[in-house]
Formats: C-alpha cells, sequence, structure tokens
C-alpha cells in the first residue's frame, strides 16, 4: 500500500527562505513565522499520513454506495472527518466570527496540499464546503451568514457547487434550471444538475446546495443566471433543522477514479432555494470564487503528483534490476537498485522538479490571493487572476503526467491495482477536467486574462522577471544555470504574446489554436522563475552557512535539471503558437 | 456507448499507394492487390464493429472471475472466440501447412490493429497464442510444430508467454524458476511467474504455456535460461488430451484496464516441460519473436488511439457548447458543436495526424519484417530491428497521450464510466509497460540497435530520408509544408547520434540519460518521413485525377498540421539529449 509523508521541510524552505513571508506585509502574515507554520505543518502532516492516507485506498476500493436515496462513504471516512473537524482543519482560514481560526490562505494551501496528496477523494468534501461557504462569505446577506457559515466553517454541515447540467458544462447560458419566485421572498427551484461532487453524503447533518439557474421571465442565456442556497434541510429560524427540501440524489456515477467521493446526479423539483447575491448575477458570485477554487485544483494536481512520486522514488531505491553501467553499486546483492538507471533517474528528476518547482508556484499564487483579499491590494488581484488559469492547467496537465511517469517506474507493477499507483493516475484525471477543462483555461488565460486591464497584468509579471534578472545579474553562481534559461524562456514567452496581438487581431483563431501551448508555455516560465529564485535562496543559506548543505545542494541540482531539461520545452511551444491557426482550422468539419 | 469504425479506405491508401504493396518484391505480395486486400479489410472491419466492439464495454465492466481455479472471461467472450476461430482469423498469417492462410504480416497487422481498437483484451487472447505458435515454428522440432501448431494456428488451443517473476521483470537473469532434467529427455518445471495475460481461461481446450526457467546445474544468470514447451493439459500420442499438467492459475489481477483479459499468477510445481529450442539459449529464442510482439504492442498503442479519437470526433461534432469566436456555424441551434473550437480543433488534429502517421510507420514496420522474413533479407532485418523500440516506444506513448486527449474532448462526461473514454485510457495505458517497458525499449535503441552491425542500420535509415528528400527536391507542392520540416527534424535526429557517439564514449550515462528522449524524436522523425510520403501520394493522386479530391486535399492538410505543429518537438529533444548526463545523475540516490 502507498505511503505519504507530508514535504513539511520543502514547504517551509518556500515559506521562509523564498517567499520570506512573515516579512511580508500582508495583514496576518506577521504571525506566520517559521515555528508557528511549522507546527501547524507537522500536525496537518501527521494526520495526513496516519489518518488520511490509510483510507485512499480503501476509498477507491469500495467507493461510494446508494440505498434508498442514501450515499453511504467508504469505511472510515466517517470517522476521520469527525477527526478532522474536532482538530478544527477546515476552518482554518476561515474567519473568526464564524469560528475559524483565520489563518492566511497561503497557510491553508499547504495543509490542502497535504490532505489532498493523502486523499484526495476524502478532501474533497471539506473543499467544496469551503468554496461554498466562501461564496456565502463574499455574496451572503448578514442573515445567510449567520444561519450558514458556523456550521459550514465547522463543516458540521457541508456544501455543494451545482454547476454543469446534462447538456451543458461551459456554456452555462444554455442550463435550463429554473427558479419560481414565491411570495416570501424564497423561489421554487425545478432542474437536473450532474457531477455534483459530494451531492449526498452521511457525515454531515445537512448539505447546502449551491445551485445556479434562471429566475422565470429573467434575461436568456448567461445573462439570465442567478445563485441559488438550497439546503437539503430547511433550517428553522433557531438554527435547527426542519423539513427535508424537494432536492434529491438521482444516481451516482461510476467513475475512472476519486471513488471515494459520491458524484451525483442531484435533482430538484420545486426545492426551496434563497438567492444568494443579486439576480441574474449568479456568474458573477461563483466567478468570485473561481479563482479559489481553480488554485485549489492545480493544487491537487501537484499533490496527486508528490505522492505518487514519494512512492516511485521508494521503490526504485528498493527494487533491484540490472546493473548500473558505470559498475555495480550494490555488488554484494544480485542487482543494483532501479535508481543507479539513467532512465529512472530521468523520471524521478522530472517528478521532483516539477513537484517542488510547482509547490513554489502554488505558495506564491496563494500569497497574491491573500495580498488581493486581505491587503486589498488591486494588482496582487490582477496578477493572480493572470496566473490562475496558468496554476490549475499547467499544475494539473504535468501533474497527471508525473503520476504517469511514477506508475511507470513500478513496470507491470504499476498496472496492477495493488500497489495504488494506478489510483494516482486515475484520481489525478479528473482535475485536467473540473473547475473549467483546462483548454477553457488556456481560453481564459488568452482570450480574457492576457489583455485584461489594457495588458498590465501580464506586463507585471514580465516586470517581475526582468527585476530578478536585473538583481542577480553580478550572481556569477546563478547566471549560466539559471538566469540565462529563465531569460531564453522568458523571451519566448514575450514573442508569443506580441503573436498573439498581431495576429490574433487579423484571426482570433491565430491566437486560439495557440492558446493551450500558451498555457504550457506561461507555465513553465513560472517554473523557471520559481526554481531561480529557490536557487538563489539555496546560494544565500550555502553562503551564510548552514548545518544542512545537502538539502540545498539537492535544491540547486533539482533546479539545474528543471532549466537545463524542463525549461526549454518554452521554444517548441512558441514555435507552434508561432504555426498560426491555419494548420489547425484548415479542415471542413465533414472532411475530419 | 463507444462505436468503432475500421478505417479500411485509410489502409488501403497506405498499402496501395504510399508503400505499393503489390508491386514490392516480396514473396506473396504479388497477391496483394487493392481488390483482395480491400476484401479482407471490409471483412476483418465488419467483425470489430459489430462482433468485437459491443463486447469492449462488457469486457471492462465484468472483468474475469476466477472460481475453483477456473478463469470464466465475460459473457460474451467464448462465442466471439468462436465466431473468430470460424472465420479463420487467428492463422491469417501462419503457414498454410497448419491450418493458416499464409498472408503477409503487413495484413496480419492491418487486421489486428482493427481487432485490437475494437477489444483489445479480447484480442490478446489470440494475440498472445499467435507469438507462441510463432516461437514454437522457428524453434520447435518437427515432432513438437505437428503437436502444438494445428491447434494453436487455429486458436482451439491457446498461448502464452511466462517470463516475469515476482522480483524479476526486466532482468530475466534473476528469475528463479527451475528445470530438472527428467530420464525421458522432458523437464519438471516448478516455480512461479506474474503477469501472465490469458494464463487460464474458459476459451480454449488446451493452453500451451511457454515458459522461462534455469536448468538445474546450468550456468548463472541470463546464460542459464531455457525456455520450456508446459501444456495446461499433456497431449498425448494420438494428439488427444491427456492429464492435467503440474500448473495452476494462484489468482488473477486486478488491474487499471484491459479487464476483460485474465492476467494470472501462474503457479509450477513439477509441471512437465518440453525444451523448445536449445538448453541455455532460451533468451534467444524469446528475442527471435520479440520485434513481432513489440510491433504488435506499438500497433495496441495506435489502435486505441484510433478508436478513441473517432468517439472524440463524433462528440465535438455533437455536442453543442459555445459559439465559433469568428461568428456561429449553427446560428439556428442554441450554440454551436465544440468542433468550431480552436482547440477542439488542435486536440482533434494532433489526434488525426498521429494516427495516420503512425499506422503508415506502423504498416511500413509491418513490411519490414515480411522482407526479412519472407524475403530473407538482412538488411530489412536489421533495419525493422532498429526500428522496433520506436514502434513500441512512441506509438505506445504517443498513443496514450491521443486517449488522454480524446477523453479530454468530453469533458466531465470523459472521467464517468458511462461513455467509455476512460477505458480507452486504462486499456492503452499497460501498453507502455508491457513487452519492456518503453524506458526498456530507449536503452535497447540507444544502448543496442543503434551501433548494431556498426551502426550500418540507423545509417540505412538516415540514407531512406536522404534519398526521399533528394528525389524530390524540386517538387515544390512538397518543399516548404513537408520536406523542409523533414529535413531539419532529420538533422536534429543525426545531431542526437553524433552526441552519443561522442559523449557516450567518455561516459555512458551521457548516451542513457537522453534514451527516452531520443526514441521519441525518432518516432517524430519517422512520422515526417510517412508524412512526407503521404503527402507525395496524395499530391500524385490530385495531379493524376481522382474522383475523391476531398480524401487527398485532408491527408494534405493533415500531414501540414504534423509537419508544423508536431514534428518541431525534435528540437526540445535535441536540447534535452545535449544537456547530457550531469544534472540527471547529480544527486546521490539518498538525497533526492
Amino acid at each position: 500500500m502507498p505511503s505519504y509523508t507530508a514535504p513539511t521541510k520543502d514547504m517551509q524552505f518556500i515559506l521562509h527562505e523564498v517567499l520570506d513571508i512573515s516579512a511580508q506585509d500582508i495583514p496576518g502574515y506577521d504571525e506566520m513565522e517559521r515555528d508557528f507554520t511549522g507546527a501547524v505543518l507537522d500536525e496537518a502532516g501527521k494526520i495526513a499520513s496516519e489518518v488520511l492516507t490509510p483510507l485512499n485506498t480503501v476509498g477507491d476500493t469500495e467507493g461510494c454506495r446508494m440505498e434508498n436515496g442514501v450515499v453511504y462513504t467508504p469505511t472510515g471516512f466517517k470517522d476521520a472527518f469527525a477527526q478532522m473537524k474536532e482538530g478544527g482543519w477546515p476552518g482554518l482560514d476561515m474567519p473568526e466570527e464564524y469560528g475559524g481560526q483565520n489563518m492566511p490562505y497561503v497557510l491553508g494551501t499547504a495543509v490542502g496540499e497535504m490532505f489532498s496528496a493523502a486523499n484526495q477523494a476524502f478532501t474533497m468534501y471539506q473543499g467544496l464546503t469551503h468554496g461554498a461557504a466562501s461564496a456565502i462569505l463574499v455574496h451572503g446577506t448578514e442573515e445567510q451568514k449567520n444561519t450558514y457559515l458556523p456550521k459550514m466553517v465547522s463543516c458540521d454541515w457541508t456544501g455543494t457547487m451545482n454547476l454543469t447540467e446534462p447538456h451543458c458544462g461551459t456554456d452555462l447560458g444554455l442550463m435550463r434550471t429554473k427558479a419560481e419566485p414565491q411570495a416570501d421572498g424564497s423561489y421554487k427551484i425545478t432542474g437536473q444538475k450532474i457531477f455534483i461532487s459530494a451531492g449526498e453524503h452521511d457525515m454531515a447533518d445537512n448539505i447546502i446546495h449551491l445551485v445556479l439557474g434562471k429566475i422565470v421571465g429573467g434575461p436568456e442565456g448567461i445573462k439570465g443566471v442567478s445563485l441559488f442556497i438550497v439546503p437539503k434541510f430547511l433550517v428553522n429560524e433557531d438554527g435547527s433543522l426542519g423539513a427535508r427540501n424537494g432536492v434529491s440524489c438521482g444516481k451516482i456515477e461510476e467513475k475512472m477514479g476519486i471513488h471515494g467521493n459520491s458524484t451525483c446526479v442531484m435533482n430538484y423539483d420545486e426545492a426551496t432555494g434563497y438567492l444568494l447575491g443579486e439576480e441574474h448575477k449568479g456568474m458573477r458570485a461563483m466567478f468570485t470564487m473561481m479563482n479559489e477554487a481553480r488554485i485549489g485544483v492545480g493544487m491537487q494536481g501537484l499533490a496527486q503528483a508528490e505522492a505518487a512520486f514519494q512512492n516511485a522514488l521508494e521503490y526504485a531505491k528498493d527494487r533491484l534490476q540490472g546493473r548500473d553501467v558505470t559498475g555495480p553499486k550494490n555488488p554484494d546483492g544480485p542487482a543494483d537498485p532501479l535508481i543507479v538507471h539513467p532512465d529512472i533517474r530521468r523520471s524521478l528528476m522530472a517528478q521532483k522538479s516539477f513537484t517542488e518547482g510547482g509547490r513554489a508556484f502554488l505558495l506564491w499564487g496563494a500569497t497574491l490571493i491573500d495580498r488581493a483579499h486581505r491587503g486589498e491590494d488591486a494588482s496582487a488581484d490582477g496578477l493572480v487572476s493572470l496566473l490562475t488559469p496558468v496554476i490549475k492547467g499547467f499544475l494539473t496537465d504535468q501533474g497527471y503526467d508525473m503520476t504517469v511517469l511514477a506508475q511507470q517506474v513500478y513496470g507491470g507493477h504499476g498496472y496492477i491495482e495493488e500497489w495504488g499507483m494506478s489510483q494516482f493516475t486515475r484520481d489525478a484525471r479528473i482535475a485536467m477536467i473540473y473547475e473549467g477543462a483546462n483548454g477553457v483555461q488556456a481560453l481564459d488565460l488568452v482570450g480574457r486574462k492576457l489583455s485584461q486591464d489594457g495588458g498590465k497584468h501580464v506586463m507585471a509579471f514580465f516586470d517581475l522577471v526582468k527585476d530578478f534578472l536585473k538583481k542577480n545579474e553580478h550572481n556569477a553562481a546563478l547566471k549560466a544555470d539559471f538566469l540565462d534559461p529563465l531569460k531564453a524562456a522568458s523571451k519566448d514567452l514575450q514573442a508569443a504574446g506580441m503573436y498573439f496581438m498581431q495576429e490574433g487581431m487579423k484571426n482570433p483563431n491565430n491566437a486560439l489554436s495557440g492558446s493551450y501551448d500558451f498555457m504550457h508555455l506561461f507555465g513553465h516560465v513560472c517554473l523557471g522563475l520559481m526554481w531561480a529564485q529557490m536557487a538563489k535562496a539555496a546560494l544565500t543559506a550555502l553562503e551564510t552557512g548552514t548545518s544542512d548543505p545537502d538539502f540545498y545542494e539537492t535544491k540547486l541540482a533539482t533546479g539545474r535539471f528543471y532549466m537545463a531539461r524542463q525549461l526549454p520545452m518554452t521554444a517548441t511551444h512558441l514555435v507552434r503558437i508561432q504555426s498560426g491557426g491555419d494548420t489547425v482550422m484548415a479542415l471542413e468539419a465533414a472532411n475530419f
């Protein structure tokens, strides 16, 4: 059975030596000193390894089952959920007034990576509740906040997001779920929603569904969509639970993975709903929390890659097979461990350099969220809004590929379920799809985010890279291995942006045909920037003296691999982008 | 449920207009005229679509089950197997004297792609039988051939290959299965083999296991390995079945995919075995058929990509979501079909250009097998031996990636099992692993095949490319779109080979660290060559007049996409290769 050890040391390095969070002028960050975050991360890591990891295989094997409309989670989930609640983990970064601990989002993200890595299907129950609670926090009335948030912050009640319908996912303007206004100000919600994660289960007293629907008589299409709170059980004025609402689970889906999470068809039959936010402004309300939700999914991609990598690494050290071509490394044994072989190294280094670089990228993004929300900083908000599709699309695509690499290290043992490596790839696969399929992320990036606010956020990103290069140009230890490759990659990104500006004007298909490559190009530049920053931090530590030189030397070596082997991919992405839309769009649909 | 339509038209184009098989001087090819191959392919395509495709989901859902040592295949498999036998398909390319139809391997490969695409798990039962029969054909005594081949060619008896043991897969020198010589010339085989596809099932009267083991007292390691025939039921002198042999299935594995194929732990307990080929030359006997087996696996990668692509294409044409950014294409409907969107196009074109290019590569490789075996041509044998790891590794890696792309077109519907897209990726995943994991293919390519016979086969490949470029240099319609990109990619491949020669001498890790990239670089150049040849054939057809210009124009457009968008990947592979082994090998194992 796979194991998982939380990468606390690496997270601490990123938080304190790369991002230097406790020195950042973000409200609440002054409390984020190394000892404090270390204590929180250690505690979370223990729960991840000891409570959640053992349930990961159980969840995959048993799955959820539905009997008479009741959905049962896998053995042990209920107890573990109670333990999570007891520890106050679901409310870690929620406001104190609703029972949360008011920690920054960046710390919640680090903890979230651990929980997701240990058990993605399980962690989604609280992740979705977090998302729904955030929406109520921003858009809810005082009464709504007081009614729902204390219970949701504690996860006594869980939450869901209901967007997709059988005939529409990305194009939500096509939705048919309708909301009929009632005399008392509530609405009767009728329609069918699909792919509702945690839509029904046995771990909470109540489930608060956030449902997109169209108010009868409102505008056509996406402009007529509103957001509603639809509790499974109506809530009495005193906060106690009342009658069962007209919402039920029609079936749970058989899926490729995340079997421990119930993916439900939800039927709304004149269910009582309460408008959340303004009429016909449902999409805006959803989008408020979209950045966070998408960053959370990017985190899942990274998390599965980390968990899979850890196991592949152990296997590569244990499994004896063949000999080192330069001479035996285990001469007394029947063979050398897999890790001596260059191609196994290539795979392990790809995984390691991705997870460490991706983690820095993710946590940097999380500090931008904190700066935007806690610091009310509009430029941070703009920058993270630009980076969000990259975090989501790049980290989940690459994260998935890394789970495939990890599985491959096991040979045939990676394909049978016994070793658990198949589950990592099957679970990781969903993150490329939900919260906006990655093609939609690429479209969002190139079609909207690049030009947002006159393109000033992408300029801010380039300035960041330029500043870093400039500030360190005389650092000989960084130059050839880190600065030069970063500069080259960043130039590729700029050239791609330039191409879109020039050719996208003539024909938008020239830009959109390259959107996916651009998202990946951008992701590589971000990881290149992270690696350059981490290398700088490592060099600093080595120069100023450290009791753990191996850690920093390893960091540098891992970074050199990324810069030499992975970052050059930007050149091919650029060539593809610059080939334009002609070859992509040439065929008539009928001629495919 | 997914559907499948055999790509007969495309196969005919490749066989007759690109490879011009009936004009090739290979024994038996003169009969391969267009009408003849068309009739065979049409018939096979019907069986694939009508008999095998409907059982694909059944096999995945039901899987195999074992009760009291008996393994039951999924509902319908037995009847379908009987139908395959009745049609004589298992013996299509086997010798007439054993009941086969003596068709060339290239035709068997085309038919095999259809069957695999329709139902990989099912088709493996006869595929493994084919492999085992081939080994007996080459290495068996007359008596062995007469005893086993007629029944195996007809698939009344099926066959298996037993290599892997719990502690050894790639490194077969570690194996423990032992063979004790008996007075009558037979051996008693004792040991455990794992991952034995089709090891036990209910579709054949007898199962002929080919088992690698070590004769007691023989040399240590790989030099002491011999190959044995171990029938499930001993065969009496009159050909009737005798006593049950000491071989049994210990369990069947739970796997990520190919659930319809029984993957067995096989226990040999003093089972009676007969030496196949020479003592201690078991590996050589296995390797004889390795090229064919590996090409067969490459074919599976392509086949799953084709099946997945066909369904993704249909979905992209049907599913209405969003609007074409250049103006509605379905103005009377609520939205445009997915296929209008550039990023969906990018994905579909990647799939289409891979499957068509890969098919040409595969069938070209199959003609080399025919030339080598039927024509006893040593250079063809050398060339296909060089290309085999590329066919296996590149087509299965890329084939898998294509199934992931196809699944992505479906959004959330791709993740639930209902639509069948998950099965394509889960089934395709195994092809990257078995018959030598793709890392081992890369090692074989760079460590052995490149320098085989003084490197003359890779030189022959480069000559082939050069000849094509030279012969067509004045063809203006080919030059910019096809010849120039092919030339550039081929130069990258040569530069990589040069790097290996120079730097691999100094340190073999410099070559082996780039082996995987080299395999993919080589694969792209092969597909580039195929596309250039197909483009030439298409242009010829358009110039000489055709009643179906759309087919050829589509072929050209698809090729242009590959050359412009996919082939440039060779540059990044080269950069990675030239970065050498330093960053790959830098870390001590303990510091990972």
